[in-house]
């Protein structure tokens, strides 16, 4: 159902809200026709981007259906099934999957104690009770704890995981993974992805298989474009679509960092940035994040049009 | 329904589980009753110690049933409602107060970044929605962040917080709430509870109201001693046994460190010990925590011995 | 040369500088007699309120060299040597036995990646160079590791280590080696101090052998009371004079976590302290610091008066 | 003195040292050359991989004697100042330079706590002192804070700074600085280094300066080749080269990790290869790092081997 490996950008789809926090159905489906018409190559719903921490289970559930539904098998929708441990992260699999996703995506538990003995275990028991593909996803900040390479490579190679998004910011990291999968056949189609949205022509470089980068909601078609012009060989022009995409990732700061944590700035400016665009009907993040000021929304259009993209 | 302030010793309850990780009711109840004989004050059920982290929302709902009936309003019941964000953590507290738990006790967002306005966001929402008093849980090792005292005084202030329960460990942030509370007689009858086990005759000593000690699972008898010799002016008597019960507290490292991580070594051994001691059926932790070897159990039943308690 | 254990108040001196960043010699004397006039019972010079980090060699040899000269043998003078590694740590601990100190202080390496087997080849190296009795210094804060109490323990057991410096915060690993000492009579004489001043009290109460408070820069008095207070027997006016110093040490937050760092705060207000008190001629902090401005100097009047010390 | 930028490779140069900790003066002269016929574009001695943290004064006087007069005027020499505080890293800016080092390199301060204006005034001050150019090393891992691309560029732009290693692995807040560069005319000549060896590739082609890699040591003549193939627009064979020395990287971990750490580990075995390759006499590190047993040290020869090194 998704192919071996996953290539291209797949986007962490943002999950558009209305005024009093529920799922916001139609700007969802929008949202998805605008990155299908943007291009990518797959759908990655309920990842940090789409505010999946936020989410209570119902909300879940409604944008896996939807994802699935209006997806209708044109593109692989992968879900997140991110919680705290292994039993609750089954109850995820569970329902994404009858709601009929493609691949699931899963940390290594957090908030708990763990060990690397233990993330292997998490993985394994995961992977036999998930009837489609467990990709691992490395977020140390989120989860305090780093996938190590080794870890990631041993479970590939005993078909557990059948890929990686990487939102380390770690390269060096990453390329480990890389390497060790290009040197041993038995992982011949592990998809090794990164999450790092500044860094994607350099991932590629490296050897990347894709990437999952959240800008992708504001400018589907910049990172498209990226990723075609590297694979074309021209790798100043993607360089140059690089760059152009990291000045417009300048937004993710405009929230003050005197009354909001980053996450409220950084989400907060791309739902600022699709309803600019016209792509939902209205920004507004999950409780407990606070809202964007007029101006800060303000500056959020600045960056827009700097890019091009107003 | 819950003293203002609570005193006394408050266990977070283990959640005993059947060898297929499933709630083990009658051992659950078992341990209830030999809480309740150790004399304790409260039950605090689905905390860190209870696995909450591991239990799904139907294990979760089962627990809280169980503990309230049980407890049959002999004791208030305090439940956690861990989970990432405000959403999940709402979901949480509409089941545990259906339930009948007599207060809720929840953690500053985590995973997801946050910052101190949106911690205190989150709490307003969650007092706004809770029927029942909201405790604010401190668990840095878990969530990754600290909650500031000036944070959580002010949310006192305003009614939204009933209580503090504080496994940080830093008893110099500990006494800056135990003093500001005491300083502002609008703060009467918030409770400062220690998460810190070995360290309850020195919290009591600063002000604490009570404590939430892990290992008074094990040794609920000996928790409640403590708290009464630390009361009747016996300081020296009640340090001998706060002494004794570090000494015990000693099975939590049985576990080999090559082998598991600290949450299963330590719940590990709170459970081993309930079952070498006859209050439980079963030993498991939940998955992925590694179980205890034959030696490692054999090691928690000397310090049992040790500690005079087999 | 120093008592076995050592017990009572030692604070850590500030380091008086003049306008231009020089050892103000005589106001270091002064502070020394200040801090003996409030009746401490030894001095550690060269620790991190001494702003150590910030001095140069010939700097520190100068405080050393002034206040083994100007205390005379009345009162044992430790020294910090606090350097990156071994050999950087021996040239001090070479300067600061030459000058006379009674003992030396010494960190973890820091800077460079280090391991516990590593923290005690250390300790071991310093010691055998060393011809006065070597204390640990444990700062997390600083160092970016924490001394195992087990190390600590098992470097006593060698003779290797004379005490314990901890100015971690964490009274439970203060208390697992203030029992791991009782416990082992081989260890009998070993100190266990602590640094952190907010807790004296309970330090004292699971068994500490004395404090070393860098706000008994500022109120010596008050430390030596509560010190005498609570052996005495008097717990109860030992907590009260701790809460009192507690109130006065909130004036290292005076400064504007905008404009400076803790350390510029908390060390600019000792000073400011001990400028406003006519005990030092000049309040400055050595570079890159940021100095206090007139405004914060003033909130630091307030809590002297506040304290009854002005 | 120096090239504006510094392009090319400039390798943190090992520092040898006799069976008794002295440094080794005719093997660092051995080594220097080996560098230099490998085609090295500058010499950093005092860096991390110098063990500059190890190394008394008299030691790093002795280490910068020597580079600067072997080097004689054919390659520029940078000089580590790494210490604690501005005022002690300003005593070692006096003896680099006295030696005639070409560029001091220094870190933000450590152990003291700090804060961004606190840095910045920490690099104003020193670039004031400093009759030569000043270089600003992010390293994370030692100094416990990153140096924010913003602060680094606006230290360019007042003068302050003329380069940057950047050892944090961040790759996308490399390339914050290598845009801001760019972007600002005055800007014109800032060098932009990285200190990730596995990673150079990459750092390339986001549009680093050069690399100073520590495993150059080793290698040196592969970093070249890979700066070459790199600039030529052959970047396949780059990466190629790159990944023959990500392999070889590999000896970094043969250190038993029960027995020391990463440092003893990865220097230990930059000084073992050196030493099977013939460049130095003796592979010992300073104290208190734990030597490589024999059969670690027979491994890192397998990673010659794999490499076509020995």
């Amino acid at each position: 159902m998704i192919p071996t490996p996953l290539t291209g950008v797949v986007p962490p789809v943002c999950t558009p809200l209305t005024p009093d926090r529920e799922v916001d159905v139609p700007s969802l489906r929008r949202l998805i026709d605008h990155l299908m018409e943007g291009g990518v190559h797959g759908l990655f719903v309920l990842g940090s981007t789409s505010e999946v921490a936020y989410l209570t289970d119902r909300q879940r559930r409604l944008v896996v259906d939807t994802a699935v539904r209006h997806a209708a098998g044109r593109l692989p929708v992968l879900a997140g099934v991110i919680d705290m441990t292994t039993p609750r992260v089954l109850d995820h699999v569970h329902e994404v999957t009858e709601a009929g996703a493609d691949a699931v995506v899963a940390t290594a538990p957090f908030y708990a104690r763990t060990h690397p003995a233990e993330i292997a275990h998490h993985y394994r028991l995961i992977a036999t009770a998930c009837p489609v593909p467990v990709i691992a996803y490395d977020l140390p900040s989120g989860v305090h704890t780093k996938l190590p390479a080794e870890v990631v490579l041993d479970l590939a190679a005993e078909g557990v995981l059948t890929g990686l998004k990487d939102s380390s910011g770690d390269l060096a990291g990453f390329r480990e993974v890389v390497m060790g999968v290009r040197n041993r056949p038995d992982l011949k189609g592990f998809s090794v992805l990164t999450g790092s949205e500044l860094i994607v022509d350099a991932a590629l470089a490296v050897g990347a298989d894709g990437a999952v980068p959240g800008l992708a909601n504001v400018d589907p078609a910049g990172y498209v474009r990226l990723d075609r012009l590297y694979r074309s060989g021209d790798r100043e022009s993607a360089r140059a679509e690089q760059e152009r995409l990291c000045a417009l990732f300048g937004m993710v700061t405009v929230g003050d960092p005197e009354r909001m944590g980053g996450s409220s700035s950084a989400l907060g400016a791309f739902k600022a940035a699709l309803h600019l665009r016209g792509v939902i009907d209205c920004p507004a993040t999950a409780e407990p994040q606070v809202p964007l000021s007029p101006e800060e929304v303000e500056r959020v259009g600045k960056f827009l049009a700097g890019a091009g993209l107003l």
